[in-house]
């Protein structure tokens, strides 16, 4: 199958460079939903597949194009599976420091209390013929004190398993090759026979 | 693509039919959900294709098999889109008569406002993997009275663009090449490249 022209339906600029990096081989075009209009969907669904195809209906909606979506979270054992669903809205500290409030939940935790996978779901949606949606995974675990740059997020905190480096430490394309978002594109890519 | 075990997440003897007819070209095997559990998914979504996800998920988790579910309804002109998603929770009369309250809501009423279209959302999940999400339509008439005895539901009243018989009158094999269901399933056929 080819899809000519990809929205990305994001707002945040770290995650289109990723998405921009996963889809460019497969697509002619991917495009920056927050370039297209400044809309912002309400992410009311119960969960991360909910929320990515309330975000890529309406964009798809918008701009009559094929658009991407995710929803994603990180889901630590300590925490019994949270922030998961929250874990982009936690608000700690006059910096809302989301990785503050990670490293504080979790000190004095084991390491087998600080493994912790992230979860994608990535929902395509195809104006007036269908939506696919997939879920993929990336288990590791939460290091002690942030470290990197790059990425954005719990990046800075988050050791993939068979790695001794953050993810905000990795290049972006290893990483990219990692990650929870490309797990679940790669399905994208499989089960729809992606290519230019 | 192939999918050796389908089952199909209903309870309604009459859509298992329909939808036996129309995969068993495509999958190996096709499976009637209610002979394997009496499960009973409530049908709390706003929209077909929520309904057809819940469906279809339900079943995915009980039977670890890919499930097929879908969710339709009749939308009527003249009614506003009635009774679209409530079409088969119409009560009407002591023998619970949808086709008779229907005939009765329509009384006097032209032939452009007795067109309607056969709407359904087909929801395919493959437990731990992905779910694709279509639509189809069917597009026709409502009759001034019932005539035929296939099929079910609403189709001794509806009468297909193109045809001059109700979808009850018309061969199985006949409605079936044109309903929305078949529509939609197409679709998936297609997006999927589905072979035994």
């Amino acid at each position: 199958m080819k899809i000519n022209k990809l929205v990305i339906a994001t707002a945040n600029a770290g995650k289109f460079r990723e998405f921009h990096e996963l889809a460019k081989d497969f697509v002619s075009e991917v495009i920056f939903a927050h370039e297209i209009a400044k809309l912002i969907v309400d992410e009311t669904g119960k969960t991360y597949s909910e929320n990515a195809m309330l975000k890529a209906s309406a964009w798809a909606k918008i701009s009559g194009l094929p658009c991407l979506a995710d929803d994603s979270g990180l889901e630590v054992n300590a925490l019994d599976g949270a922030p998961g669903l929250y874990s982009a809205r936690i608000i700690h500290g006059p910096d809302n420091d989301k990785v503050s409030w990670l490293l504080e939940s979790l000190r004095d935790k084991s390491d087998s209390e600080r493994k912790a996978r992230f979860a994608a779901s990535l929902a395509l949606c195809i104006p007036d013929d269908y939506m696919l949606i997939c879920e993929g995974f990336c288990y590791g675990t939460i290091a002690h004190a942030p470290a990197g740059n790059n990425g954005f997020g719990y990046d800075p905190v988050f050791i993939p398993d068979g790695y001794n480096k953050t993810f905000a430490q990795l290049e972006p394309d290893i990483k990219n090759s990692l990650s929870h978002r490309n797990n679940a594109f790669r399905k994208i890519v499989n089960i729809l026979n992606l290519s230019k």
